[in-house]
């Protein structure tokens, strides 16, 4: 946190969003739904206060966000802020121009690094949607339909629809507000959680295909190759949440994802596990680190050795435990 | 609905339970979480009432709901219940002994054929547990941790965690009341929505490894044999929802699924659509019927012939529209 960076609760937040203009929001890259929602719901929510206001992207945003953005306004930006951006290395390609330039950023990643000069961060909001739900009350502003869809997206996507173990008694209640103002959540899920892209699709079949189960079905290793993703067609977008694949299949403790980077020969490992396994801990023998539920690492060699070594290694942590 | 039928407020069902005594609860056979959910739920909001019931269900209850089976009071029972059974013929093995018998069944399917007492008939509300919550709350019964967790579990389930268009503002509002209570959601959302079986991830594997597309991307089949039932140990619980599947692939505006019955030669065909496409229409040339977006038909022949129809038929109604 530098020392620049001042937190400040909604009041300064709101006296800071009605005391200037000509906005510029930056979102983050490879945007996801909270990031682009909040970015759009901040847009008009400034124009209710009579504000200009444009929201700029590093990455192209994925068609199925279409029916949330609205034509751009024209104008010399004057304020930048920045929503659902924890760290300004994640402005990608706008990093150099306006890393240093945020005045404002809305958050609620705990893991914010404080490089805004004001920060309006709420940790325990599921998404950054529920922070700008919360300035619009506060600010009086009435929620119509098209914010009330750009802010559902936001819960939505980044509670997997209410199913993360972030969603909280606050995620239900601001949901079920954006009902009654008309949001179209029943269309936005379809888009959101019952499309996957053709590649995606492709994909699943071919790790389903190699997926390998070890320790008595407490462990399973599912690999992806760039030969894999070459022929399937994927894109990193494609890949969205594919980690949690190993993990769902029942009786397994140890999920873990062995993916081929971009320079063939290096893998990344992704470690998920259920209630008595210690993901962290796995990862932390190969020089790797995270969460206890939610770890990685990175190995190299050829796709066989490092699945053998992987498999090998959950073998033994089974015994232990 | 048969003229012995009596359509009852939530008054006149609170004055029931408040009067009566010795409950016996019946579940529908293939029971999911929103007949246990509320099966469970009754007994607790009846036990509170000072008054003795136990749930019975006519098929075994999947290990998965363990967590929400309390023992069984042995007693006599003198007053029977049904939640979330339309039809007595869904009672299963027990519609002989109990499908006439029924005082009061409470239920959310508009399609309920009256065949209780009395009925208290909430067509609006996501899951039979939402109607259970209003009585509790109509009752003035105090909800508790177990209670929102047995009502949660149905809630969620039959909504697809809040994905489906059942799901309401009050949807919400109740998900946010048992959440403020210390309802599990994530727990009960883990073991719901992010566990799969052995047994579905290989009849996955098997079903991608021979999804067809045709009418230039916009159809998609899926074919499930006997043979592949047989290979990957598959349970009809293990195939819940994967009708949706083919529907799912990005530009699918008409997903088909093709599953051989037991006997051998008989093809059950479900068809899935997105808005373009009356899935009803569809299936009507074939004998069957349904709703505009999802509906079914059957057809008989060998597994290739089967399939082969089905293409065509999509291949042409593709280029009527």
């Amino acid at each position: 946190m530098s020392v620049n960076c001042k937190h400040v609760d909604i009041e300064t937040a709101c006296e800071f969003l009605r005391g200037h203009d000509d906005y510029l929001i930056l979102t983050h890259a490879s945007p996801d739904g909270d990031t682009i929602g909040s970015g759009w719901a901040l847009v008009m929510l400034l124009k209710k206060l009579g504000k200009r206001a444009r929201v700029v992207c590093p990455d192209n945003i994925p068609k199925k966000f279409d029916y949330l953005t609205v034509p751009a306004e024209d104008f010399e930006p004057r304020t930048v802020v920045s929503v659902d951006v924890a760290d300004p290395k994640l402005l990608g390609g706008l990093a150099g121009e306006y890393g240093g330039r945020v005045e404002l950023c809305i958050d609620h990643h705990v893991s914010n690094v404080g490089y805004s000069r004001l920060l309006y961060l709420d940790e325990y909001a599921a998404a950054t949607c529920e922070c700008i739900y919360d300035l619009a009350c506060a600010l009086e502003i009435e929620v119509d339909k098209p914010l009330a869809n750009a802010l559902y997206t936001g819960i939505a996507t980044d509670t997997g629809c209410f199913r993360f173990s972030n969603t909280t008694r606050k995620t239900h209640r601001i949901a079920s507000e954006l009902l009654s103002i008309g949001a179209d959540s029943a269309e936005i899920n379809d888009v959101m959680f019952e499309t996957k892209s053709r590649a995606r699709i492709e994909i699943e079949r071919l790790v389903l295909d190699s997926m390998i189960f070890c320790c008595g079905g407490r462990g399973a290793v599912i690999v992806i190759t760039q030969d894999m993703l070459l022929s399937s067609g994927c894109s990193e977008d494609d890949l969205e949440g594919i980690t949690a694949l190993p993990r769902t299949v029942e009786g397994v403790d140890i999920g873990v994802t062995v993916r081929e980077k971009p320079e063939r020969g290096v893998f990344r490992v992704s470690v998920r596990t259920r209630s008595s396994v210690d993901a962290r801990e796995f990862c932390a023998r190969f020089g790797g680190g995270g969460h206890i539920r939610a770890a990685g690492c990175e190995l190299e060699g050829d796709v066989a050795s490092v699945t053998e070594t992987i498999i090998s290694a959950i073998n033994e942590y089974g015994e232990q435990k």
